[in-house]
């Protein structure tokens, strides 16, 4: 079976992440989506179970205690956290696994999963960002204030990761993600059991 | 400027990187093809300049001799190189470069290109191979033979070359081929000049 990839997806909130993961997830049926756990509240439009599990603090702590994170991480004031037997269980059926991450998140995930293939979604500028929070019109100033102070922050952990995606132009964005994952699936590391194939066909003709 | 990619493609011969190289440089004007020098003889509709810069071995010993070859090497009796001025005066462009060479040259580059992209396309078996060079008929029996036995050896290399396309199904292996290039050009390690360009955004907004 083909080994399946890991991707984490990370950057700063407003930039988009969801909508292009949103489209890519719609036209490939082998990537999946992990569903976080969060305690923040629920936005209009999201569902519990497909963008987020919305739970309480409590119960939030009691699976930090189980150790049933992957990762978890404070943002914003809220929790949020990759339960990690979802990720197990869709990778051993050969499927791969997208997360959407904050940074610190992916951080600690590098350090458990060195196969993962670690993409950092930006804006076009910083300038541009701003423009896009303001529009949103769903937050005051002083949380648009807190969420480009930790853009800024985020923006200097890019080197860090393996891929880099400008989200100038969402259908751009959206082809250079499905690019990612298609490539990453042929690196030769990830198919190590065809190379094994075909040595033994070339083996079998020699002894025949 | 991004860093353009130098994409080397290998594989047994038969297995059909001319014709997904073709295809892909009619979809994209980003890569140019890197046009070898080779003594062998012409194939029907080839053309001199576009497909190969056909030589006599007398002028090919002495571009030899003047250092002009990235690479060169002998295969199925005859000379192949690849001319050094063409893909450095590209690469300065910052124009995607594909290279077809063989498992022998493709080694060699890849002493002197450290952050070339290397890619091996096989057959999805040697007997499919075998059928595909069967099917050309333009070939003796005892080329075919040798063919295979070369595409036997070259298989053992896959595991040196960072991806694989299996060409099982040639739509596929044209969009697998246009997603390394796509992704490729996406590594954080290409696009130092974006990450300066964030770097320098965020200092000035704390100045002011």
């Amino acid at each position: 079976m083909k080994k399946p990839v890991l991707v984490v997806i990370s950057g700063p909130s407003g930039v988009g992440k969801t909508t292009i993961i949103k489209a890519l997830l719609s036209r490939r049926d082998d990537v999946i989506f992990s569903v976080s756990c969060t305690t923040r509240p629920k936005r209009p439009g999201e569902v519990h179970g497909r963008d987020y599990f919305f739970i309480t603090e409590e119960e939030f702590k009691s699976m930090v205690e189980r150790e049933e994170f992957l990762e978890w991480a404070e943002v914003h004031g809220y929790l949020y956290g990759t339960p990690r037997r979802f990720i197990d269980k869709a990778m051993k059926e050969g499927k791969n696994v997208l997360l959407d991450i904050d940074v610190q998140g992916a951080m600690k995930v590098m350090e458990t999963f060195k196969e993962g293939v670690f993409i950092f979604i930006a804006p076009p500028s910083v300038k541009a960002l701003e423009e896009r929070l303001r529009k949103r019109k769903t937050e005051s100033e002083d949380k648009i204030r807190r969420r480009l102070e930790d853009a800024k922050w985020e923006l200097g952990f890019i080197e860090k990761f393996q891929y880099l995606i400008i989200n100038e132009e969402l259908d751009r964005a959206i082809y250079e993600l499905d690019s990612i994952i298609t490539a990453e699936a042929k690196r030769v590391k990830r198919l190590l059991d065809e190379v094994e194939r075909y040595k033994k066909e070339v083996l079998q003709g020699e002894g025949s």
